[in-house]
């Protein structure tokens, strides 16, 4: 399948590898293709240079948000939350009607010294973004991870979950596919329409003080229930 | 050993419920004694009139805010969120000073047709009855279960965790051993200072998402990790 990436971070990077190796055509778009090649600095998130890991991609490539928007068939989100709908707003809107598009992002705000949300409570990123292009079909998914563990739930030993939630069923259903088939999920909760964001979201304060406690970020929520595993 | 809980809600009666059962000297606080041995009619939370309730414990005390802060040795707070800091208020400052204060109450409101929080990302209810109180030791615990969960983990199946956070280590130290040694709880993870409460009551409006696609309250967060059992 034709996958195109908002977004060159740690998490682009991490989701574009993964689907090139599956053998799915990916492409990543920037805002700007030439800086980013011309980037030797590590990013604002201490992600090494872009050419650097680019270099080692065979099956990965990169374009502007239009070009990535245009190339796939599902698209994901990968950008900073505060950054998300400028960059797709950068996509025609013929490359944007009907599609999936896959919101990985969370609404970070790190201004203030702490993790903070610019979204809460009564909104979220994901809402953000559908009201933004009511003709796309938003998905939530994979924002309560870790982006090593997104492509590669074993790292977490145990049973544990993904949250989904968007307004569109099949669009869920569909993503609920490609998160079981292609990455290896076993458990993914629907846990409603895209104002469920707020809640997904919502955990972020909690996972990065769980990161303290556990020492480390590989680790992912499993809700304990009568008939769920574990 | 003396308890004190302040509000006669659900959340009170299934703590008081146990707490008297397992032998410690339990009493409720409320505003206004009378009034409270008064109801015939259901709260706003639809628990049955307590009276009828209390009729059939046995070893349950019922006293003002003031008297139940008095007499317990450790606190705890089931009041609604939005009433906790005038509820705490009633009781004089020696009642309160250097004892442990377990904030259960999240600061839920469904005024706008959705569970929100009316303090959160910047702020918590645990913050706010530690500032309010600097002389009480806050520790924010078993605010992220439905109350028969509280008090008998085990109707959840397999690994599941509580998460505690607080300014004083020795009260962290103390509240753990009674959710350990009282209710049964097998993992108590430490999530940090008070401000950590944020994380703990935001986790709220994925919750009753959950409730939803689980189809009863009777679930809890579990935290997979390497050496976390299960």
């Amino acid at each position: 399948m034709r996958v195109g990436i908002f977004g060159t971070g740690s998490v682009g990077r991490t989701l574009a590898s993964k689907f090139a190796a599956l053998g799915h055509e990916v492409m990543m778009g920037t805002r700007d293709v030439g800086a980013l090649m011309a980037r030797l600095d590590m990013d604002a998130m201490g992600n090494r240079p872009f050419p650097e890991w680019f270099g080692e991609q065979t099956d990965v490539e990169v374009g502007t948000f239009a070009e990535a928007a245009a190339h796939g068939e599902i698209l994901f989100n990968c950008t900073a939350g505060s950054a998300s709908v400028a960059a797709i707003s950068h996509a025609d809107d013929e490359a944007l009607t009907g599609k999936i598009l896959v919101d990985v992002a969370n609404p970070l705000d790190f201004s203030k010294g702490y993790l903070r949300l610019t979204l809460c409570n009564d909104d979220s990123l994901g809402e953000e973004i559908q009201r933004a292009f009511p003709d796309i079909r938003v998905v939530k998914a994979l924002n309560t991870v870790t982006a090593g563990v997104m492509v590669n739930p074993s790292l977490v030993p145990g049973s544990h979950d993904l949250f989904i939630c968007g307004n569109d069923d099949a669009a869920k259903a569909e993503v609920t596919r490609v998160l079981k088939e292609w990455l290896g999920w076993e458990t993914v909760i629907d846990v409603g329409d895209i104002t469920a964001a707020r809640g997904t979201e919502m955990l972020m304060p909690l996972w990065i003080r769980l990161m303290g406690a556990v020492g480390s970020p590989m680790f992912n929520w499993h809700v304990a229930r009568e008939g769920g595993t574990g």
